[in-house]
This record gives structure tokens, sequence and C-alpha cells, in this order.
């Protein structure tokens, strides 16, 4: 349903349309400081209108934290939240109201509960992952106090690959281009292919690479909530995505075994071993390594185009072409990088909370 | 933990060389006519020893299934199940107990719990899946006679890709070969490849795609149980799995948005509208929409060579060459059909039963 | 943690004195035509102040329905809500920072998280119940749609019984005096021992009986969710409550077998049989068998006293006596009446929509 | 449906007359030692024909633990058994196949599923607690060595009560007559009663008392799942069960708030609070306080006569009179005994981990 994890548990709710969208984050242990402004900062990264390269619509997105903190640390008890929804012009709707869009989620709501909020999305519109960006944030937060360090970056766009690999990425480099590729070049060439595809009304896909340095061996549960299990889960239930691969994934599949094992380093002084390679992405039988995990995610293009779009469905059961107008991203795989971090601090955060029961 | 599904719920236990493995099969509906032929002869897909291109260790897996079912029917209650360990020849893992082996479970096992059953993998081997192939036979079998069919082929191996595509496929054709690929040509690459790569004391990965075909619009939860999210975590909780994709998946991430919408036909005599393509694998917003579903999963090569390989942890923190002997499979990808399409049929029957409460 | 349910499932959130509380409720199907009048006019049922007999602190508590209703209706998408506290003073609860209050959640909460919210018991408080009122006024509708009638009243105070019998009693003559109690003779003598106690400064406990009329037979799980256990755990985690019990309870456990039988009286034009008498509430194999379900719910006396209290714990761990001052109700079991009223509905919404997956 | 538990997770499966019952114990920490001669000891305690006073029917029950231990210790991993049905005689059953006994599951596993298994109860049978003294075994093992005591004892059968309070009970004087009841005087007025009771071929309920010795302060969670919650649901889905309190419970109910008070007591040299009284049962705000936790449970006397009983259901949707025969306990409180410390055991213990999370 509308909610993510096992201890750890967020909830969220609202429709991008409607009077607010908000989240519950239950689970959350007592004694972590939070600093408001943080979560604020996560957000604002996420939001529109915060660059030349997403769509001119601003939103300001502000969060109001409802309850779980209390003179500045987490009480134990759930931490609620509402963002209000300022921005609502819903008759810019109207004429969605009974029409549905191709690749859109217009189709299979109505199919499923027959009726729904037609205005901008409603609950399938990526507004929602907002709320996973607070409740990523207070996990980030409590990582970091631990010493793990979740970031994640654009990896490629329309086909335009960065080419540097997860290991030799220094995180400090990602915001310093508005793609968040930390291949200055690429970055460069992706704003472009943005701006050319953005000038023929068209949209463009990518990917983004989550790198989470420092995580302890042990975390992931076997068999049912595997490491790849509960990180992939997170990321499959991000708008848009339509694929995850873990270390060299697909292209792992293509190669042998004599080329894919990690290789043990004899142990240091504090006795854990390192590994030669990371083709496994810091997970090994669903299990975390040491090894920084990296994962990839890949983001369809959003199929709302700034030009009519051909084969929507009239209430009258005929297609008709749709001019959705609106003004859209020509590419949301900026804006989703927070929301991976978000979701692979909150499944992090779980898997070291379930782990906690692992010895007696 | 060990559980999968949310009303519909399978919880597997056992490791490789205990007594035996079984499982729990609970939120059954009653009724459902069970064959318990059919269970087995899924299983005997399954099993090591069943062709030319698998391990030559053959294991009989013979299901006992001890509850739920009554008088050819189900009861509603769960459906208990084992599977005796009949081969078992602890002695031969005598020099497991305290040597990791690279890529395996385990170091990441010892690092989680302190200790391990070392002996052929213990819970972290691939064998637990037969307990799948038991659970998804009887999915299978209720989602039949709801006209839905579930199928999965060996789409590529080591890099030689099956050129049908998943529309194409006919599941009649599969079977006919012992690589699992519908695609002739293809199959015989592969199995050629298997057996040049085996004599070299190597393995191979691949990719299995599953088709689900019949399905309603409507199934999948939206946000948090998204279909993506349900089948996407079936898949990734299976052994050597690395990455999962949707249609057009990472392919998608390339592409333009213009590419990648699937516009509507108009609607036929039933109110259904079609689609002119599927790019989208029969999800839009994370619910059917009622085209095929088809999705493809990655699986390492296994890690276990039949010569020595390097890097192995001994238990003083060194690293060693280890030899492993034994009788493994070069490639598992053809045996890991079965459980692609039992965890296929687990994940939509629980997604059909989730959307009987859609509407009041 | 905090959360209820299976398939709907209600998550609150919010301390006494925070900004607001509030919740998500989850899981409701799309279609029940919601009036949100009603869902304020059940919330007003529980508020302070609203009564001779109850505190009179008043609390306007106005719920803001933020997501999950769209003209009118529900949209199967989770119903998020806020409930803003608006009579907060903090400051009157300085003295019970460092101090724990007798039989209050104030020395367990600090024992389980190391830190609380003091303020009015945070989130201890029974001022969270409200959120269980807005959520169970949904489940109410959507019951009453279905012909199930769900209703409860005060069958006890200090000692004092209701002489009616549940199967007796007319819902429509609970609300005619302030203690909740369909016997007017005992209510008024429950009035006036409210009354006389209060000038004491001592507190009442009382029980509650709530009856579900109309439910049809098949309702609850085998073993783990049996209706006792979905309708009890709901009924427990309300506060104060130390005891549940169903049909005859504690007296069938004094009683004989030919005693307590329920015998079925032939079937009618229905096909569906009666029962003579109706010793287990409705409940047989943890299953309802469609005979009225009656439960009773046993609530402590309030431990704040408005006298000195004896033996609360002191930050230095000596005890002191605590006058705690404020304005609390001598007895809170008429305002619990909607309470359990709500938790009834929430179990037995939940128990309907699982029982649509009984059957194939 | 058919688990109970959070982190700690038991699913049970079986009919009383299939093959086997049996169940799956998942999220057990690792590292627990294991003696199987206890579990089988337990399991004894609860075998039918153990005593005079209950069944002469005798099953020997005997468990086969089939994973999760490994060189005498718990592998983290789920640990799966079966109990084999071997005294099967289902020609016995026969004439129940299309007769509802009164009181009995029977009409409401129709109702719910269509059809059942009619031989000796079927999944409703109380031999399915078999499973749960099995988990509960192992939970018991691992809070004995926490220095956590878990008994139970008889504290009323058909209304003759144990005189001795909770807080007095010699857990070693249990066992030393048949009907567990540590007041001996009592103890032998029930027995005496059971077999009058017997000789009219009538039957008994009566009443458990747990008691939890040495649970620290702090165990359960917020609003949700209280202890009593969490205790309650494992209580209430005991077979016959039809009622549940805690510490002074309904007794609570008639009382004053003055005389409810559990005062501190100075704090000891460990920084801990002791209590004057303990009406709370060692629960306060729905968490633990580290006095005793204390609750009783109450069964109704079970509805098979060993007489013929009026107001069965035939298939014709008539009543008839019903010689059920068969040995069936006259009173099943005394063999009920570990089977409420098994849950309890289960329910503190996952209690115990999921209060690992409550602190960063």
């Amino acid at each position: 349903m509308n909610s993510f994890g096992h201890i750890l548990r967020l909830t969220t709710f609202g429709e991008s349309h409607g009077p607010a969208i908000g989240g519950v984050l239950d689970g959350v242990p007592a004694g972590i400081v939070i600093d408001r402004n943080f979560i604020q900062e996560r957000l604002d990264r996420r939001r529109p209108g915060q660059s030349s390269i997403t769509t001119s619509r601003s939103e300001s997105d502000r969060v109001e934290l409802l309850s779980g903190i209390f003179e500045g640390r987490t009480l134990g008890t759930p931490i609620g939240f509402v963002i209000p929804n300022t921005s609502s012009r819903p008759a810019d709707y109207d004429k969605l109201r009974d029409v549905c869009r191709p690749s859109h989620a217009d189709y299979t709501y109505m199919a499923k509960y027959g009726h729904r909020d037609h205005r901008g999305g409603g609950r399938a519109s990526a507004r929602e992952t907002a709320c996973r960006v607070v409740a990523g944030a207070i996990c980030l937060k409590a990582l970091s106090d631990m010493g793990i360090e979740v970031f994640a970056y654009t990896s490629s766009i329309g086909g335009i690959e960065c080419a540097k690999q997860a290991s030799q990425v220094d995180p400090a480099g990602i915001e310093t281009n508005p793609v968040r590729c930390p291949d200055y070049n690429a970055a460069e060439k992706m704003a472009e292919e943005i701006k050319k595809v953005r000038g023929e009304g068209d949209t463009l896909g990518g990917t983004v690479t989550c790198v989470i340095r420092g995580v302890p061996a042990g975390l992931g549960e076997p068999v049912g909530d595997k490491l790849h299990t509960m990180l992939g889960a997170a990321m499959l239930s991000i708008n848009a995505v339509k694929g995850v691969e873990f270390g060299d994934g697909f292209a792992a599949a293509a190669a042998r075994g004599s080329e894919m094992n990690d290789a043990f380093t004899a142990a240091g002084a504090d006795g854990k071993p390192s590994f030669a390679t990371n083709h496994s992405g810091g997970i090994q039988g669903g299990i975390s390594n040491g090894a920084d995990i990296v994962l990839r995610v890949a983001f369809k293009p959003v199929p709302t185009l700034m030009r009519p779009v051909e084969g929507a469905l009239a209430s009258d059961g005929r297609t008709i072409t749709l001019d959705c107008g609106g003004r859209h991203d020509c590419c949301v795989v900026p804006r989703a990088v927070p929301v991976v971090e978000a979701m692979a601090a909150i499944s992090i955060f779980d898997a070291i909370l379930l782990n906690r029961s692992s010895r007696i």
C-alpha cells in the first residue's frame, strides 16, 4: 500500500493538488539530534524551479514537523509531517478530467479504483516523493552520526554516460553542476542535450547511481529481506523507475565467474578483510560485506511531452491527440538524485535496526 | 526475514544439508483444485541433474504436502510442506568450515551471525529456491484457472542473446531445449558456450525474461507496493540475482519520451483499450494496464569455479587459494527459469488478492 | 509501533502538546461516500468539556482531512488528517519535567527512550485516541452502508452495573444521558457517584460494552488473527484498558459446557441458522457466526487524582507527594465509548477486507 | 492469518488429522544454546493422556527440528519443525462430515471457506497449540539465559479459585499436582470437581494466571503494540480463550484511582525504583515498569460433552441431537498452562528484540 520498511516504517499520503501531502516516519530510535534546516535543505534539492534545467514551475515545499521531536532530539515516537500544496491551480487540469494520457497512471488508477483525482496526477504525481526526502533526511542524519555516507549522482542522461566509476566519485563534486553529474565533461553534454531536447518538446530519461560508504558487514536478512530486496524495492517504488541493478548488475550476467569474483585481501589490523574488486556492489548472499554498496536505477523519460501527444484515451473509448500544456521537466533525473538518496537511507537505517536482532 | 508477500505469504526454512528444507504458504484462498503431480513436475524442472548442461549431482527433491489441502482442494488454511535433504554428504564440506569463499555468502553470514552452517552454503544455498517452486506451483494453478499465464525463458547466457521479442514467444517452445531459450539458434550457441566454459572450469551468468499474460488492469498498490516493487522484490530475493528491469528498462533510460510512450488504441467491444506498443512492460504508475507484463532478471555467474579460486579467506585472516571440488552447475540460468516463474506467480496472486480491496 | 490493522491500516502520530496530532488511514477501498460533518460529530463525542460529568477543560478538536477523499468519495488512496493542538499551555507542565507520576507512563517512557515530552503525557496522552475516532468514523460509515451497526455503551462505573443485557439495548437510548448508559436508573446512580467521588478528588474506572450487529458469518482468520485477537488487540491498545472479554467471558470460565453451548436453531428461509443463545458473543473458533458480536472492556480509574498523590518519583531517585493540578476527568469511561466504537469499526472493516480472500 | 509476532515471528500449519502439524519460528537471534530434550519436555507437558485428569487419548507428539540449529546453537535462520500426527483415526469422524457441532468452529469454518476438514476439528483443533509450545520452548530458553522467568498456573476451575496471590507463587510448586494449581487445597477441590463433572458427561472452564519475572522496564511499543496488546493478542489467539486481563484487570474497573495507584518506592543501589503495590500487573502506559507482569486468561468449558448435545446443525438446515463420542478432556485448563507460558515467552522475546531499536 503506501508504506515502506520493517522496523523503521514510512507511510505517506496526499494527492498533488489536495490540501497537503505528508507522512509518518515510525520506528525512529530516540535520541537522534535533528536540525530542521537540514531537512528543509534536502527538500529544496528536490523542488521544482531550482535551476536552469528543471521546470520553471516553482514550488516552495515547506515541511512542517508535527511530532516525534522534542527539544531537538527524536523522542522514539512517530514523526508526523505535512507539506502544504500551495501552488495548486486545479482549473489547469480540467481537460484531463475525462482523458487518460498515454504511459501515465491515469488509466491504471481508473481501472483499479473506478475514479481518480485527475488534477496533476493526483496520488501518482512525483510530488509524493517530497515526503520521502523529508523522512530520508532524518535517516541520513542518523547514518551520518554512525559514519555512514549515502550519496547519489546522475550517471547517464539520454545515453550520455558519466565516465567516472562509483569508487572514484567525490560526493563534494556532485552539486557543482545542475545535472548532478561528477564527470564535468559529461555534465556539460547532458545539460546541452536537455536544452536541445526540451526545445523539441521531447523528454529524456537517465540513470542515477547511488553509493553507500561505511556500511558495516552483516546488513540484510536471508532470503526474504536481502539487502538487494530492501534497497531494490525502495528504488522500484520511485516514480518512473523501470529497473535497478547492484554492482556490475546486467553486465555481470554477460561475464564469466572468474571475472566477477571479488577476492578477499588479507584482514587488516581491525581483523576485517578488504576486497580486491567490488563487482558485487558490496552485497553477497543478500548481506553487506563492508565494501561500498553501489546500485544504479533506470528512470524512463517522463511521458508528458511539451507538444501534443497521440494516442490519449477519451472517455468514449476513442483515442485523441492531446496537448497537456503546463510546465514540466524535460528530464527529472537530476531532481530524482535526492529521492534515491532518501530511499537508500531509509532502507539502510531499517536494515541496521533489523540487524540489532541478529545475535543474542 | 524469510517471508514474501502480503496477504498471500510464503515463509521458507531449511539449510541445504540439514534434515530438510520446507515452507508454509499462508493466505491461499479455499477451493483451488490441486494436483500433487503438477507440483512435483514443477519441482523436477528445477532439480539438479535433469539435463546434459546442468550439474551431474542428482537430487530427487520429493515434496511432502502436510496440510491445507483436503480431498483435492485447498482449505484456506496454511499449506505446510517439506522436502527432505537426501543426498547430504556433510564430510564433503569439512574444508569449508573455517574458510570463506570469495563472492559467496560465507563471510557475510559470519559477519552477521557469528557462526554458520558451512555445509553446502547452508541457508544461503540456492537449494532454498525449491521451496519457492512448490509454493509457486500452487499459485500458477490458481492463476491458470483465472486465465493468467506465467512463463519465463532464458534470454541470454554469457552475452549470447535470444533474438525473439517477449511478445513473439510461444511458451510451448521453451522446454524443447535444455537451456530453455525459445530462439533455437541462440539456444544451440548457449549450450555450446556452456560446454566450452565448463571445460575451462569457469562459469557463466545470464538473464531470464518473464512474461505474464492475461493479467487484468488494476493490479499493484500506489507508492509502497507498486507492481514493480512487488515483482522486483520477489526477483531480487533469488540467489545470484543482481538486477531487474521492466519493459524496456535500462534501454528506456537512454531513449526519448516520444519513443517510449505506449499509445492507446481505441477500446474494443469489451470497453477495454489496447496499446500500440508495450515499452512499459504492462505496468504504468506501478499498476498493471492489462498488456503483457514483461520483466528481465540478471543472474551473475556462480562464484564457485570448477578450478581453484584465489582470494579465499582463512580463519587466521590470510587469503588462500581454494579448490572447492564438488559438482556444480557451470550456468544456473536454465534451472532458474522455474524459480523466476514461481516468484512471479506468487507476487501476481498476492496482488490479485490485495486488489480485492480496491473498491467498496 | 504506532499502527493497527492488516489490509486496512491506521498509523497515528502526535504528542498532546506538540503542534498537532494526526494519522493516516491506508487501505480504504475507493467509492465510499464521506460526509465530513459526520466525522466531526464523532470527534465531538470524544472531546473534553462536552458535558457536566467530564473535565471542564474544553478542546475544540477540529479535524483537517488532507487526502484520500475527492468529490465526496474515497479515492482508495491513504486518508491523511491532522488535529491541531490549540489549547496547549506547556508551562502548566513544568513541574512534571523531572518527576514521574505513579501508575502513569512517565517512568516507563523514560526507561524505554531515555527522555520524554513531559507536557500533558506527551505521546501517552489519551488525546491520541481522537485520531482513532476520526479513522473509526470513516469505517463506521462504510460498515453502515453494508448494514452493519456498531455501538458501545457504559456498562459499569465504580461497580455500578448496567442491568440491561447487550441483546436488549437500543442504541438510540445511549446518548440520552451523559454517562452513555442505556439503563437510565443505573445511569443516574453512575452520574451521582462521579459527582461524589470527584468531590473527594478521587477517580473512577468502569467498563464499556460494545455490540456489533449485522456482521456476516465468516470474519476472522484461523489461529493468528482470530476475531478475538483482532478486536481484543484493538481494545487493549486503548489508554487505561486492563482487560477485555467476549460473550460471557470470565463468567464462562466458571460455568459448565452444558450451560455455555449456543444451540443452533433451524436455518431460516435464507439458509442461515440462528442461535438459541449467545454465550459465545458471536465468535466461535475465532470466526464470526453471524450473531451479535459482544465484548466488554475494562478501564482502570485514571491515576491522576485531583488531590496530592503519594509515591511520585523525583529525578534524584527519592519519592515525593505531588499535586498534579490541572483539570482532569474523574471518570473517562463515557468519553471512551466512541473510542471503543472506533476501534471496533476499524477492526471489523479490516476483517471484512481480509475475508475477501477467503475463497477463490 | 496463521502468524504471530513482529521481528520474532511464528507461523504454524496443520490440521489435526492430516499428515503432520508444524511451524516456522523466524527471527530467532543466532547463538542461543538449544537442548532438544528441553523442547520435548515442554511438549510432553501439553500432550493428552499425561495424567488422571486429562483425556485417556494418548498422543506421543514427537517434534522433529528441521533447521535453524547447528552444533547446538541457533543459526539466526528460521527454525522449521514438524510433529507427525500418529494416532489419526479418520473414520471416527465420519459422522461429523455433514454436521456442525454447537459452539464449535465447524459452522464458522464452513461459512468462511465453503468446505472444511471435518476430522477432529481440522485446523481449529487445539492440537495446533503443540506448535506454539515448541516455539515457546526456544523462547523460554533465551529468556532464561537473560534471567527472565515465565510461568503459569491454573488459577480457577469451575469457579474454584486459587487463593494464592501471583506474587506469592513459587513456580516449583505448580507441577506437584495434575491441575497445576499452587494452592494445594484448591488443587484438590478442582481435581474432585473435574472427576464429578466428568462423571456427568459435562465439561468445565477455568482461568490460567501467567507471571513473568525479571523483565526489564521499557518493553512494549507506544499505541499500536503496547505490551497489553502483544501479550493480549497472543492469549486471545489460544483456542477456547474468551478473555484476558492484566494486573487487577476487571476488578480495577470497579475501584477508585486512590486504591489502584502503584506508588514508587525510593530507587535502590542500581538506580531503579521499586513499587509498593502491583495493581498495574507490571505494565503502565503499555510499557513494562520492571515489576512482575501478571495476566489472567479465561478459558470457556470445551463444548464437546461426553453425552449427547442438542442443537447441532445438519446439512439440510435442521437441528439434531448429536453424540460426539470420542475421548475428550473434561477440562483443558491444566493442559493449557504450558500453552499460555509459550505464548507469553514468544511475545516477551519479540518485545525485547523490538526494544533493541528504542534508542540510537
